[in-house]
């Protein structure tokens, strides 16, 4: 396993345990022992590897030492691991996305007759295989699915959740703040839908999950590949989309309209500027209060939820300083919400999906859900590091059960993949509530 | 000259006329020999060039030929022309913006003795020139600026102008599409201050031009670099602006933000789309006309002068077919506009400009304008092409008669060169108003 940071708990702990019973062993390589060391915690199966994957002879002698590797580097550093193991014949598997540079690995992977399986996390992973087990189901029964539309969230669990916006980082902070930029597209009645960045975050969906409540969604950057993956080609309505609490949109949005979301120029403030001199760059020239020019430019009232939430993050108050000059705007705002929107170590994190599944059989129409809410146990294994980690533990234990026959670039749309990792995450409590409507 | 295209036609004229008076010999040098011959049309002392700037042996034969290199290639073939002038020891003009590739030939050309003159056009150039005569002349009556303000607008001339826009196309149209794209930064009261391109053109300011009437300004992307140019710094407000006509702006603004001045992707649409399906892939789906929808999703009444400007673009006509296919947002829009703002062989186009200075002496404040209108006499040759050109004819005229000793690399802020070509622009007919306000 390469990575031992945010989100490895859960998989390191999975894995640790299946190796006791299989007689297997864990190594985890970090360039951190000390990271390595805080999870393995001298656990009998586990080997603690201090690594460097820019490292030519040790990524070659670690690599062609193993059986399998997992993969929670950052994505870019994928392909340098996905490369090694397909010289040296090794299956390799991550959370993330496949990049064109991961894809292109395809024909050779299969012709050595090798797994590279990717996006097998919770989102893009358990999204996945929930999704196709349900859509292998209606095309079973006859039927033609004619919408599809699909959220998740990372979020806080509701006796954790003591902030207005609802909302603490359980991952990396700066994809939260960079959320959406660029362009939206979708499918929407059989026509296709595109979304400036700007318009994101007020056109938005009210989505309600049972036994979690009311939520936003807005829509991620680009839906569209999954229609083919999926086998739904001329389906008319095709949607995936992130939630969060109430409210959180239309706030975040107020940052988005000044400005504060920008990551392309570092900004000018005075040495010992404050918040109030960040916000003031993006507000014409005024004689009112910082709140009430504010107010103006958003078109807000002082008293609406919007301006509260910005209050509460401190963007009026003069004597919260920026944390270090020469920073983009989006850097101070990340550097705020890391400290304000902070997982308590006593916290608990909460993941919510849900997916909308709409098809005809015959000339009937359908409706069903299907929806999942796991809650995180503390500010280590959260609710995140499980549903991130443990689908990849499930299938590195297939793999090595030898239960996997697939070769080449995969993502876990396939029975054989979804099924038996959809069933043991149900032991281990990642459970979908199904339901008609 | 380097250049035959747009724009070209008044600098050649121009260079003709003092050539034949001189004993000079004018070199118009293009790719299509059709563009120069229109222009030099046999004139005594005109001679065409078929040129390709990428031949590296044809460039450096014809530049150590002449005296002089002139450049209205595109902005970003400059740089080739610039470094073979320099290794010949050949002085070099444009009407572009000074590039960092360029500033970094200074140190050389002051060695070689080498003159590299940049923006020396219209805006950049006779802005520059017009400002530092008035800032030089305020600093000499001891006055010390406080506010330096400045728009320029190519536009049309008010007997060709037949379309509620007030605009047509002098120049290029894809530099209007793209018009402020990334992010504004100015100087107001002291404060850095920054708008994000979603709010800039309803951001504008409202401003009267004697003999020219009331126009919108919106800002230009960045123009704190001119502060320590122009000799300003520890000045409060300093902002360079575009104007347009009234109604223009909040008009324009609607197309970015539905995304149609997007430039970063193709959007997909159905063959023989028309521009209301272009307008629907942005539009949220529901029951109303396309127009109600637009009105809906802009929060405008159907008889706003916003909702009466898209109207007739055209883009709530379904028989309004688009040009071609894989295109982005931005180059429909371009294909549109290049139809309904075309300048048309009787038109007159205008420029106006205007400065605004505010400046102390002693405790007393002061206030004064300088502004300048010009219209063109027709399609060819245009205000802009005459204002662009001339300036550069007339520097080029300097140098030749060695009345310029500056090396290295300039923009004309130095009364050396503003002062000549100041003069002689307003025998021209390109004379500047000033007004004590």
């Amino acid at each position: 396993m390469l990575g031992a940071g945010r989100s490895s708990a859960a998989l390191i702990t999975y894995l640790l345990k299946v190796s006791s019973k299989n007689g297997w062993k864990l190594t985890v390589a970090d360039a951190d022992e000390n990271l390595i060391n805080g999870k393995l915690k001298n656990h009998p199966a586990g080997a603690s590897l201090i690594f460097d994957i820019n490292n030519d002879a040790q990524r070659q002698k670690e690599i062609g030492a193993h059986h399998l590797v997992i993969s929670l580097l950052p994505p870019h550093l994928h392909i340098l691991a996905a490369k090694e193991c397909l010289n040296l014949s090794v299956p390799f598997m991550t959370a993330s996305y496949v990049s064109p540079e991961i894809q292109a690995l395809d024909k050779e992977a299969k012709e050595k007759g090798i797994l590279i399986l990717m996006e097998s996390g919770l989102d893009p992973g358990i999204d996945h295989m929930s999704a196709m087990e349900e859509i292998d189901k209606i095309k079973a029964e006859g039927g033609s699915l004619t919408s599809f539309k699909s959220y998740t969230g990372g979020l806080v669990a509701p006796e954790s959740d003591n902030n207005p916006w609802h909302y603490k980082i359980s991952w990396n902070p700066r994809n939260v703040v960079l959320a959406g930029q660029g362009t939206v597209k979708f499918l929407e009645n059989g026509i296709y839908k595109y979304v400036p960045y700007h318009r994101l975050f007020s056109r938005i969906e009210n989505i309600e999950v049972e036994d979690a409540g009311r939520f936003e969604g807005y829509l991620n950057r680009d839906s569209l590949k999954y229609i083919d993956l999926y086998g739904l080609n001329g389906i008319d309505t095709f949607i995936r989309g992130t939630l969060r609490g109430e409210g959180y949109c239309k706030a975040w949005d107020c940052l988005v309209q000044l400005g504060l979301t920008e990551d392309s120029y570092t900004i000018d403030l005075p040495s010992d500027a404050s918040f109030v001199n960040l916000l003031e760059a993006y507000l014409p020239a005024g004689t009112g209060s910082i709140t009430e020019r504010t107010c103006e430019y958003l078109g807000l009232l002082p008293q609406s939820n919007e301006i509260r939430l910005l209050q509460w993050l401190g963007l009026f108050d003069s004597g919260n300083k920026i944390k270090r000059l020469n920073a983009t705007p989006a850097q101070h705002l990340q550097s705020l919400i890391e400290e304000k929107w902070k997982l308590e170590a006593s916290d608990k994190d909460r993941i919510v999906m849900i997916h909308y599944f709409e098809y005809k059989i015959g000339n009937q129409l359908f409706n069903k859900t299907s929806s999942l809410v796991v809650n995180g146990d503390d500010q280590m294994n959260t609710a995140m590091a499980k549903t991130v980690g443990l689908p990849l533990g499930i299938a590195a234990k297939l793999l090595l059960e030898e239960k996997i026959n697939l070769t080449g670039v995969h993502v876990p749309i396939n029975r054989e993949l979804y099924y038996p990792i959809l069933r043991e995450l149900e032991q281990e409590g990642i459970i979908f509530k199904m339901k008609n409507l």
